[in-house]
Formats: C-alpha cells, sequence, structure tokens
C-alpha cells in the first residue's frame, strides 16, 4: 500500500530495534516489516508483570508504542529517526496468557507527521485476543541518523 | 484536598506497588503518597534506555500511567482495585538524564472512573525537566482486593 | 458481528439522534445504524467553517464523537443510556470539501465501558477522503432511559 | 513565563477567531489573552444542547480545541497559522449551566509542535465547575498567514 523510501527499511527497522536496549530487557523481538507496518512479540516472564501475574500495561503501552513507531520509521528515508510525539491506547481486556504480539501500521503518512495505529493481542491458549489499541503521532527527524555514524 | 476512604491507604498503595515485578525490574520506587498523589521514581540503567542511551518512552509511559493509576488507587475504598481504562500521554522532551521522577494527580475522583494527570521529570543535572505529560482514566474494581486473599 | 439487546436499536439511536439540538444546528443527519456502527453526514455551509473556508475541526470533532456514541448506544438495553467518557482525534487532512462522513464502530463492548473507533472523512469531487480518526471510551448509563418519560 | 514573538499576539488571535464563522454560529467570544493563554466564552442556547438539555460534548469538545490552539497560536511568529495535529478531552460532568468558559494554556511550546491543555467549566448558579480537560498538539505553519492576502 505504502511505497517506501529507505529501500533497505526492514533492515534499518531491525538495527534500529536491535540498539534499544529496553528492547532487549523485555525480550521483544521483530517477527515482520512490511513498509509501513511492523510486528513485536514477546514471550511471558514473571518480571514483566503486575500484581496479579498478568502483563503489566507499561508493557502493553511499550510494545504498541514500539510497534508504531517502527511502523512510521518503515517508510522514512535512510538517513531519518523517528521520535514519538504522543499516543493514547485503551486496554481492553487484561494482559493473562502466555505472550503479546503488538502490530503497527501506518494510517496516514506525512513529511513530518505520521498517524499509526497499533493493536496489542494476548497469545493465550493458542489464539489471539485483543488486549489494547492505541492511536499514535509519531515525528520525521529529518537528516538525523537514527544509527551511530562511524 | 480530597478525602481518603481508606485509612491506610499509603501502606495499599505500597504494597500493591511493591507486589508489581514489572517495578522491581525497572528499580522504581514510591517516593509520596498522598491522597490524590503518588510520587515514584527511577535511577537511570542502561537497561531502561533506547538506541540513543535516553530513557525508553515504554519506561516514561509505564511511570506516568502507574503514578496516575495509584493515585486514584490512594482514593478507593481498602478493598477496591484500580485498573487502566485508557491514557494519552505528549512526550515533550527526550529522556536524556540520570533519573526519572513521576507525579501522578488525580483531577476528578468517581465512583467508577478517576480522571487523574501524570507529569514525568527527567533529572539532569540536579534539575528536574519536564519530560512528559499525561492524561488518564482509571476504573474501580469495587470489592475485588488487589492484595492476595489469605 | 455484534448482537444487538434493544430489538429496536435503530429506532433507539434515530430518536436520540433526533433530539440533540445540536445536531440540527450542525444539520447532520444519522444515514446508517447496524449493529455497533453508525454513520452520520453533514453537508457544507459557510455557518460550520474555520478561517479559510473549511469545516471546523470542532464540528469534525462532534461528528466523531457523535458517531462512536451511537455506535456503542446500539448494543446497549432499551432503557439505558450513553455517556462520553473521553475521546482521542487526529485530524489528518483539512477540512475541504462539499460534504462530512463519519463512521463509528464499536471495538470492544463492555457492560459499563465501551471501547469505539470514528473515522471521519471529507467528500471532494465525488470521492472520500480521511479527514480525522478517533478512539473513544463510552458509558453505559444502565436504566436510565435516554428517551424523555411519558 | 512565555515570551511572545508577534508583539500584536492579541490582536491577531481575536482577528483569527473572528474569521471562523463557526464561532459566530456558536456564539462563543474570546474574553482573555496573554502569551501562551486563551479564554474563551459560551452562553446558553437551546441550539447548543443534547437530548438531556445540557451543552453537546461537541460544543464542550470545539471550545477546548480552539482555546488550547489559540493559546498556542498567541506565541507563533506573525506570518505563521496553527493547526491541531491532535487532541484528547475527558468530559468530567455534564454540561448542565447558563454557560461555559474554555481556557487553554501551553504546556510545552516548540518550533515545529506546541503542547496545550484545555479546562472546560460550566457557569452554574455562579460558579465554576469542572466539565472536560484536554491535552492538545498543535502544530506551526509557519510563514503560511493564516489572515487573507490582500
Amino acid at each position: 500500500m505504502f511505497e517506501p523510501r529507505n529501500a533497505r527499511f526492514a533492515e534499518s527497522v531491525r538495527a534500529s530495534f536491535d540498539r534499544q536496549n529496553f528492547m532487549h530487557t523485555l525480550g521483544a523481538q521483530v517477527t515482520a516489516v512490511e513498509p509501513g507496518f511492523v510486528e513485536i512479540r514477546l514471550a511471558y516472564a514473571a518480571a514483566l508483570c503486575q500484581q496479579h501475574g498478568f502483563f503489566h500495561g507499561g508493557v502493553i503501552g511499550t510494545l504498541a508504542d514500539n510497534a508504531a513507531g517502527y511502523a512510521a520509521f518503515s517508510l522514512m528515508g535512510e538517513r531519518d529517526s523517528v521520535l514519538t510525539v504522543e499516543y493514547k491506547m485503551n486496554i481492553v481486556a487484561p494482559g493473562r496468557g502466555d505472550g503479546l504480539v503488538a502490530r503497527g501500521q501506518v494510517l496516514r503518512p506525512g513529511r513530518t507527521l505520521t498517524v499509526c495505529e497499533a493493536k496489542v493481542y494476548v497469545l493465550a491458549e493458542g489464539e489471539e485476543r485483543l488486549c489494547a489499541t492505541a492511536l499514535c503521532t509519531m515525528m520525521t527527524l529529518a537528516e538525523q541518523a537514527d544509527a551511530p555514524q562511524q
């Protein structure tokens, strides 16, 4: 649907994601990248839970924000980086399950701002159950490469 | 300003917070509790960062959500628990600093829903700099005690 | 997809909408009602515009909120009424055109809270162009009939 | 607190507001302008109401958005104009009263984006009661004068 400006957008997304220590702390992984779309997955760990043993809302929010941000990033130029301006998330079911999958999708790309949605599902008994839905605004930092300069 | 219904609201907040594994994972601590108000602090750790070595937006969002949620919880009954319905957060400056402090404040308590705001500051060079501001809706789960039954 | 609890949900939606004076002020009309879904349309009028002659953001927001609210209402009981808890809307294109069409869709119905999305399109040159997207939380006021008691 | 870049910011706000037909339709007026702050007032009219005779949520949202937008605009350059990127609003009490007053305040101005909050109060029995609170992102359209070119 969307035309990427960076021919190597998938590598760029994965490389940037990999430089985020917090994703390693959470054990999160990018499991799909398409132009304007990114999927992130996470397995259950007690260290990620709230008081009832369910995924903490902060983990759910982090995945929603990150999936949306990288969805936006996948449509940016090779030398751009992405910034979260804001997001709003509704948690619609408890994060009770064996894993989380977050899918970020660009709704409207723009030169400066890109509007995305993200949906987070809990994996339980082999099924995906909608857990949270988010609407996010991302900003392009033009010519401020995400990668460290060599 | 607000009258707590639970005489031991501060202990209840701290005890519930302490049961959240994810707060231990982040190294977060409750540093103040008043009726309708909670402060949470966090020290810098590389494990909490994004690709530029700043606090990850997910950490910032987690603190905002949690400070707001516990601010709401501080006004609930002894046997109630709290649920995040939704929140919206604007990130207004990068999370570059030695620590984070999040302050959640109830704007409007209600029997079912409580509206809160949260502000997150970065601590840098001995000063607090506004990093994020959030507007949150919390729900009371009446008579569904947060603590494990003995 | 959703099972209505009120057999006459479509009449209930139209009757309630019709009691909103502000909808008459705007010249808005309900053009479709299905279980969990409502469409509202509006024709261009100079009285609804901002300084550049485009639809005012407040008109766009009103339609988004109302379409989402009535989508939620369509799944409620005959004697319930609906209340907007909160909504968040991104305006993604200027409201330049001959009319607006807003579509509200329930994402997740609940006993107390219902989460909906709404999309608003501008009609221009015979085409619909996405103008705004919203994520909304609606509340059921149980047994507080929307209609005046006779 | 904020330093205006446009010496005639108050006139600019009032002139732009005055070019919005929809504000005339609502009977809204700017009642205060300071750098980064705008107040808008509205008197009760049946034409602005929902089914229970209270102010329609769309009217409340319109005022919140407009007060925030003009608060941001008051800090912009003489030849800039303002655009609403997005806003999120919680309605915390019904709009039952004789009038509405909306106050928009800049929280964080920026070259491209400005984050604002808005609070809307209902006037009833000589008192102001909080009705809605909003968090908004506004964008500067640099060198795209709001006023018609002569």
